[in-house]
Formats: structure tokens, sequence, C-alpha cells
């Protein structure tokens, strides 16, 4: 039989979907549709504001949920990304962070290159319907993706966004992109990476760097901004690690 | 300013959205609202179940139609096509029809193609929700759109549909790499850089953190690795002078 279309690419590794504080159920069940009809499998809940499992949700998901594994809820953003190695999420605003922004295209490249690398989980990140990712959320991600959309009207319906983005994934792309060559270390997954912050922020409190109280919120803010944007790997890691050790006197 | 994003290519005439027998009023505020959204003006039904105006329909849309010209109602979908010259459908089944069937980028590239053509009007055609187009409404296309899906669950909901064919028709084809956005800061210079690497090595060496002789060559190349691919602002630079100073203990 003649190939009319273009095949799908589906990767090894899809991106997980986090939905973080979504306030219409309906967003959810449309979530889950369009991501069964992508071969999408990881449904991921940030604190929904009408709980979990909700009927309404289950209904506008129309079956899909039986082409899912199970919708994971969590308390935080942070706790949903703990192995995951590069999340992107979408912001309309424009930030005041130092981090990439992609459009929906490059972010889908970039998602695409990555997902198809041995154990490089990605995600991707919306957040509320009104209000949109925090910053104190955006500050865990990668990068940002923006929609290019109307100034006099841009604000994109969640369920649509979602659906750009999880096509935007999958679509076979024209270009490749380069890759980072780990070599024989491994790309460092969420929860690695959260520990080398954490003791970071912790040693840096410890020195007194953080010395005004508004101070450590955007600090922190920064440091993560710079780290995100590095893909470490473990030896990376450990070799910061001992970076830290080294500075504070702590030879270990 | 620095241009951040691809702009999208709003082609001289959009194409003109066009649903057929839409039953849920939702679909029709959400398909005037993602129009808005990419810049579209004109939205056509044909024969919607539930009359028009619909108060639903205007809630949902969000104040969407402010951006559109009228809303034009039709009883077939002969009269919606009659100054069309170029119209695409969405239909999700194999038909028995001999029509060229598109993918989704495929349809979009046609349509900004004769879009951009001088009084070469074009359209995208919707059915409705549970049985979309039928037969008699097909033949009157110059071809069908397939989003090619999850074989076990093929159905997209109408309103991702029609966001992602709108998306797809002001996508610009080519690929560009996503920028980091430096809002009010700007990107270090090589010795801005590199002097911030070498403090970093020098107070590592004083640190005794090469130990082996060998280990001074891999180590800091490793961090040079690392540090290059973030792409650092100048604030970043100063914050991270910070980190140094106060993990030795040496607050400036």
């Amino acid at each position: 039989m003649k190939k009319l279309l273009p095949e799908l690419s589906y990767a090894n590794s899809m991106p997980v979907i986090i939905l973080v504080n979504p306030q219409m159920v309906e967003n959810i069940g449309a979530a889950a549709r369009v991501m069964a009809n992508f071969g999408y499998r990881d449904l991921r809940l940030v604190a929904p504001r009408d709980g979990w499992p909700n009927d309404k949700a289950l209904v506008m998901g129309a079956g899909a949920y039986d082409h899912l594994g199970d919708v994971r809820i969590f308390g935080t953003l942070k706790g949903a990304l703990s192995d995951i190695h590069f999340a992107l999420g979408t912001t309309a605003r424009q930030r005041d962070m130092v981090k990439p922004v992609y459009g929906p295209q490059e972010a889908g490249d970039e998602i695409k290159a990555r997902g198809g690398a041995t154990d490089h989980k990605t995600a991707l990140v919306f957040g509320p319907e009104r209000t949109g990712l925090t910053n104190e959320d955006l500050c865990l991600l990668n990068g940002f993706i923006t929609v290019p959309t109307n100034p006099d009207f841009p604000s994109l319906n969640l369920a649509q966004s979602i659906a750009l983005m999880v096509y935007e994934c999958v679509r076979e792309s024209q270009t490749s992109r380069p890759q980072l060559d780990y070599g024989d270390s491994q790309p460092v997954g969420g929860e690695e990476f959260e520990n080398f912050m954490s003791r970071l922020i912790t040693e840096l409190d410890e020195a007194n760097f953080f010395k005004a109280e508004g101070l450590k919120e955007s600090m922190t803010r920064s440091l993560y901004n710079i780290f995100t944007r590095t893909d470490l790997s473990d030896q990376e890691v450990r070799t910061l690690h001992g970076v830290i050790s080294a500075l504070i006197g702590n030879k270990q």
C-alpha cells in the first residue's frame, strides 16, 4: 500500500506530561485524550484543584485512561520532576530569567532528540489556566516554550496548548539536533541534580551568602537557572561536589 | 529589542474556518479562541445544532469574537464554500475517494502557499464531533487532512484538531534554534568568562582540589565543559564570583 502520510516518530521514551495545579477537570481529560491519541503514557498532576480521581475528568477523557499508565499525583513540581532529566514548561509572558526560550517546533525537536537518547527522561510542564507557572516552578525547568500568538489575544486555551505540544513532540522533523556526547558518563537525573543543588544552597547559607532575607529566593532561582542549563553528567556532578568541598576547606 | 522567536507568517489571506454541523457549542468557542490567538478572522458555521448566536459559545470564546469578523451561518457546506478556491477537510477514517491526503504539515504548507497568492481564498473544513464529514461533503473538497494518530485511540477532540490545523497554517516551516532571553543582563564575553574560570581554578588550586598532577588538567577541562555550556550572563558571573567568595569564607 502506498504510504500516504509521514510516520509519527514515536521516541523510545515519550515525554512525561505534567499539569501543575490544573483548575478545570475538563482540561485534565483533554490532556489524557490527546496523549492517548499520540501514544503518550505518563500523565502527572501536581496538586489538582478538584482532587483525583475525578469523575468528570474521566468522562472528558473518552476512554483515554485505558491507554495511559496510572495517573500519578504529586504535592510539588519538584517531586514530579524527581526522575526527569530535561523539562520544558510553557509560559506566555516574558520572564526575567536567563533560560532558553523555545518556539513549539524547536521545543519538539529538542524533546525528540533527548528522548531518543537512552535513559534520558523528558517532560513538558503546563501551569494552571489563569496564572501559568510561578517563578518558583519555572526556575526548576531547563527552558521555556512560548507559542508566538496574536499580541492582542495571546492566551491559548490550556487543552489546545497541550495538544500543540504533544503533537510537536511526535511530529517528524526535517532537522536533526546536536546532542551532547556523554561518553561513559550518564546524564544526571532529577534527584541527583536536586541533591547537588540543595547541598550548594545549604553550604552557601552556612557561609552567610544570602545576607538579606529577600536575596535568598532570587539568588537560589539564579543558581537554578545557571545549572539547569548545563545538562550535567554524573561525573560532572561529582566534580562540582568536589569543588564545593574544596572551597569550604573540607577535603573529603 | 532582540527577536526571540520565529515570526508567525500571516498570509495575505488566512484560511477560512468552516465547522459543519457542530454539536457542542464549547467547540465553536474553542475554535473562535484559537483563531483569534493566531490572527484568523473568518469563521463560518454550517447548520450548527444549537443555533446561532449562542451564549455558551460566546462565553467559551473568552472574548475572541471581538477579534474576528462576523460569524456567518450557512445551510449547506456548498454555500459556505461559494467564494473559496481551495478547501481541505479533516477526516479520520480512510475514505473511498481518490483525493490527495495530506498530513497536517503538508496541509499547512499547501494552504500557506495558496493563501499567499492573490485572490486565492482557502478554507479548512471540520465535520461534526462524532461522525465527521459525510461523503457528500467530502467530495466538495480539494483534499483531505489526516492526522496520524495512535491506531488504538485515533479520534482527536474537535477543538484540539482545529488548534493543530490553525497552528500548522501559520507556522513558519523552516527551523531555527532557541535563544536565551537575557532580559536586562548581557551575555558574558570571553575575557570576563575567562576571568571567572581562572579565579575558580586558582581558588581550587589553593584549596588543594587538584591533588594528583594529572588530575588538574582533566578536572580543569571538565569545569570548562560545564560552564561553557551555560552561556552565562554578566549578572550570573557576579553571582558565581559571590558563590566562590562565600564558600572560601572570604566575604567581599
